[in-house]
């Protein structure tokens, strides 16, 4: 049975989150429904990211096992035939050996959080962006992210369902840059816990507004404390824009 | 009567161009609703660009006489929050003396074109880019815009329905820069041709795929024929980056 990879951007405004569920719009259910439409086949794809509602991708990847072994290029046009009135599409396909997996061989991901940091709210980036009017301070922002970086104990930025065994995390990568009118912040870690970027997102943002001190975020992380967390950012500026592989 | 400066965001995708039409969905139409939903007053507002159907702006300005002497970040205030369900914001407010006008005082008009350029379509932004799926050669493009600026007949990138006096106009800038996935287009005039900018991006996108040579490009504009002008660029792709004025 021959393994593809997809790699796969979408819109998370319109779906209930990445995966499958009965009777709701999902990411999952998507690519699951072209999928069959094309091939005739049921299928269940696994994916690096199980991304919540609203949550965006442009890096997303999964994998799909076929009956029938279809040049990579047919299965990818395919889909997009087939999703062309979803909000997904698949930006790229190759076919890989079966010990590739999307979510277990996966070594990384990297997240980008787009803050629009101006006094007008969006109107092309309503939905893609999360608007804080007031002014943030960029280097204090950095300041508290480099408090996250590296292997922390991440209670505090864990949402009280997440179903990871252990909240102990190494955070690789948290930087804070001014893009234009947007303030970006990109993390990178072999994984993350849930709802631990918009956690952390929404703690430095406090952090910029200049309402907490980057100190505070040290003590917030230091708390392993859920209450001790600031609040979240919302879905709409947060996007899964890659995932690492071992070649 | 106290005038102010609007600066202006909105994606063109739900309205029917810029301009007013009785039970049409307009850009124009939407930001008198809410001045009026405010003000009481019912107004006609002048735009420095009008922009078509699907054409989008980020810097589109636009001037209005208002009866009372509101502060003006009120009148932003109270404009965002009538145009909250609209694909519309005000950015800015001035108030500004009478001798200025958004349309007739414009000095320059700054346009963008994006081209996203990769395989896949776009499933983040559908409606807001041209995709071309094949790569384009983007010193091939440059080299053919380059023949475009200066003080040129520009009868052959006119719309056949296009109001303006003359076809003569001087093209300042004309440039074409790779961004990421991205072709971005950006030119700069005093004004521009009914379809213009779509014209020559049309013109230009031939001209990467190397069907049209840069050559090609010249000769069009010399045919000073409507004709000889390539496939007219959608408007998805289409932004009004900004309006200069005289200080």
């Amino acid at each position: 049975m021959p393994r593809y990879r997809l790699d796969i951007e979408y819109d998370g405004g319109p779906y209930n989150g990445f995966q499958a569920q009965e009777g709701q719009p999902t990411v999952q259910g998507a690519i699951e429904t072209a999928i069959h439409a094309f091939s005739g086949q049921t299928v269940r794809i696994a994916a690096a990211g199980r991304t919540d509602t609203g949550v965006h991708a442009t890096g997303q990847v999964a994998h799909v096992d076929l009956d029938k072994d279809w040049p990579a290029a047919t299965v990818m046009n395919a889909m997009n035939a087939h999703l062309v009135r979803e909000a997904v599409a698949v930006l790229d396909c190759v076919q890989v050996t079966d010990d590739f997996h999307a979510r277990f061989s996966a070594v990384g991901r990297k997240y980008l959080y787009r803050i629009l940091n101006r006094p007008g709210r969006p109107a092309l980036d309503q939905g893609r962006v999360w608007h804080v009017k007031r002014p943030l301070n960029v280097e204090a922002m950095q300041a508290g992210a480099n408090h996250l970086i590296g292997l922390n104990d991440f209670t505090t930025f864990r949402d009280v369902n997440c179903q990871s065994k252990s909240p102990v995390k190494t955070l690789d990568v948290a930087r804070v840059t001014r893009v234009g009118e947007e303030v970006h912040l990109a993390f990178e870690a072999r994984s993350f816990l849930h709802r631990q970027v918009r956690s952390m997102a929404g703690t430095l943002v406090e952090t910029g507004l200049g309402r907490w001190t980057p100190d505070d975020v040290k003590a917030a992380l230091d708390a392993r404390d859920r209450t001790a967390c600031a609040q979240v950012a919302p879905s709409d500026g947060l996007y899964l824009t890659g995932v690492v592989y071992e070649d």
